[in-house]
């Protein structure tokens, strides 16, 4: 069997299981996986990756970035969504197939003729959310219209939570497992769109923690939905042109989003202006400025006030001050905007310890006409992480990739082109081979 | 006396009081003015303006334009903003003078050097706010200044309201006397920023219109304030170096704000999406697309949840009915944006009527230590419109810009660059020949 370079770029937290998968399987496929990033060395030692060769290097450097892709037989590209370009021209250029989890932006989708000229495959999309929750949608979507239905409601939320036992100690029973600034910004920067019962629905930013969903989930207990941005993106990508309602959202547990609101509310999760003397600050002074001025009165008392909180109301205030929020500890952070101020604030409270472990939730729930009668169809997801290393994140968002990878490798996956895992020749196999590693959905025939 | 050209380029509502008060003395001081607009023509046909060329012309077409600005003697620019750095570098190359009533740009500062070298003097912000805003406060700053007073905070509003008689069939109290859009928007687009006692305080979008203040003005009764974006703009500008507090803000009459607030609440003036078919929405369509879908409820039921009304809260309602918002009206815009769709709502009811007249209201508070006691005095300007085309608003933009006109003309006023109305040699004369139009600042001593 000839040799099939695999090159992995950028070796961040959601990487872990990626490169111990292909590692595992190294010596039996004869796959050699090259890590690159600025601190490639010091992750692979702390994971248990054989055969793998770390190369500490940026990949901002074109000449050494294209002299590793040339020689590669494939790229996954781990990076943050905007150098997903820039590596895309390099595999054109360098006619190498390209894989990540990152959703397609106008400027992928710009490079389609170019690669279908190539003739190479770059599928995006294809970790978590996006990935896992397209492949397990449009399984059921498929399988529902074959047997003649019109499907006629789609909804599906994914979170990223803490596993069960780990939650009693802490009042918000959320910790961050992915990009913490894009969980402070979460919903920011334009307004909601769904479609509900056939009508265009739109929620302002300052509203979308109050407009939330419980969903109870079996033995794992309930759930909030609030809404993402982009639900009708995938009306037509999933082929839903008759569906009178689409919803996409997020996760979390209940209480979580009238907490946060409080954030949304005060303004603390503005990312567009910087706080004059932020270094300064402390984190009850970070607080006060956003409430009003009222020298005899105290900052708990202005925001409860502001939030019209009654003084035996206390979920919302046991969740902020387990923060630390009204503590004088100093911001320390030079010309920082509200968001990265918060951010700083969760963080302390919110990473993950060595010992926790955290859990990811998908759902979906599918409404359709059979034989002129309502059904409805749920499917779910639950992975629990194995440790503070191998969190159900990384396991999730890493599998579908390096799955998908070796799928292409071994021209399992022949189309060409910018695509999302979308089709059967795709899913199946992929979803298939997710269920060893415990990655499974249950189907609930609800009506 | 030789012949002077005034070049006024737009003749949009607020620049009927400034072509009648140049058009009047244009004999006496051998003016020629010149008014050029698309419709130029039209609109001095309906004014009393003798003696005025009216060209119907865009100015975007850069040669007519130049060839109207080279043969002039002084430009007066009552175009959108964006047009005056191009309108100023015209200026400069064939070194004209230049008054507009509009913020100065970070473009229009960048010729600040340029202006020098060409000799000439561009002065901005020099209508009602800005404009005599700067001019009434500047006037007590100094005052106060000279007098060995230590200015420690700094409160001012302007607001274009309704004349008493004609609120009273109109429940919000306000109609649109300036341009609707910047009302609609009012606010948006980023965190309001002010200093109140030593401290910067901040206010998101959505929670402006909560935040108000209530000042009562003698015999014109009660207005109440919201914050402005740019409060501390002026600080340095004004020489309040040593000011605890600075804001800025805007006046309406009492219960406007919490009756606005809905429409931010719903997110009815966001102008950053299109609306879906937006065509084909009725007003009552259009509300119910910011409300939850429950189709046992009425729009007016759904609203009154989402808000939080009380059954017996009718005053919000009733404003709310008053301008036909649960009516099957239709649209009729093409891809329009929430704010778009709002405006045009709102203007079938705010636009004023013809026998109706508008006022505007400007008040300013200093709080200042004068041997170590803690002082304060008030200063205001009550302004009543004449008619529906000599509005307050346009006689308090329009005459301001005149008179500097004539001052620069005169050559009393030789400064030269990019300048505002900030100092004694401006305003003094200036705000003296104001008072011949009764546009008067009353001062009171309040402590």
């Amino acid at each position: 069997m000839s040799k099939k370079r695999i090159l992995i770029l950028g070796s961040g937290r959601s990487s872990y299981n990626l490169i111990e998968y292909l590692s595992d399987r190294s010596s039996e496929n004869n796959y050699e996986v090259i890590v690159v990033d600025k601190s490639a060395k010091e992750t692979i030692s702390q994971i248990s990756a054989k055969n793998v060769e770390a190369i500490n290097e940026d990949v901002t450097d074109r000449d050494k970035r294209q002299e590793l892709i040339e020689s590669a037989d494939l790229v996954i590209s781990m990076l943050p969504v905007q150098f997903h370009v820039v590596i895309a021209d390099d595999c054109i250029k360098f006619k190498k197939n390209m894989v990540t989890a990152s959703y397609v932006t106008p400027a992928m989708e710009d490079l389609q003729e170019a690669a279908v000229r190539a003739g190479i495959t770059i599928m995006n999309e294809v970790g978590l959310d996006p990935g896992i929750d397209h492949m397990s949608a449009m399984k059921i979507i498929d399988d529902l219209k074959e047997s003649g239905c019109q499907i006629i409601g789609f909804e599906s939320f994914t979170g990223g939570l803490l596993a069960p036992e780990f939650e009693d100690e802490n009042p918000w029973r959320y910790k961050f497992t992915w990009n913490p600034r894009n969980v402070v910004l979460a919903g920011s920067g334009g307004a909601v769109k769904f479609l509900d019962h056939g009508m265009f629905k739109y929620i302002p930013y300052h509203r979308v923690f109050r407009r939330t969903e419980l969903i109870n989930l079996e033995s794992f207990g309930r759930f909030e939905g609030y809404a993402n941005r982009d639900s009708l993106k995938y009306k037509d990508l999933y082929g839903l042109n008759d569906v009178k309602t689409m919803f996409r959202g997020t996760f979390r547990r209940p209480g979580f989003c009238k907490a946060w609101d409080v954030f949304v509310q005060l303004g603390a999760t503005d990312d567009t202006y910087i706080l004059e003397d932020s270094e300064n600050l402390t984190f009850r002074s970070f607080l006060n400025s956003f409430l009003k001025y009222h020298p005899g009165d105290s900052v708990e008392l202005k925001l409860m006030q502001y939030l019209k909180l009654d003084q035996d109301d206390t979920d919302i205030m046991e969740k902020m001050e387990w923060l630390d929020l009204f503590k004088e500890i100093k911001v320390g952070i030079k010309e920082a905007t509200p968001a990265q101020i918060l951010q700083h604030i969760l963080e302390r409270k919110w990473t993950l310890l060595p010992d926790e472990r955290d859990m990811i939730v998908m759902w979906h729930k599918f409404t359709y006409l059979k034989n002129n009668q309502e059904k409805e169809r749920h499917s779910f997801m639950v992975v629990e992480g194995k440790d503070n290393y191998h969190t159900a994140m990384s396991k999730t968002v890493g599998l579908p990739l390096a799955i998908t990878a070796e799928k292409i490798l071994r021209g399992e996956i022949d189309e060409k082109g910018i695509l999302r895992p979308l089709k059967k020749e795709v899913y199946i196999p992929v979803l298939h081979k997710l269920k060893e590693f415990g990655i499974v959905f249950t189907e609930r025939q609800v009506k």
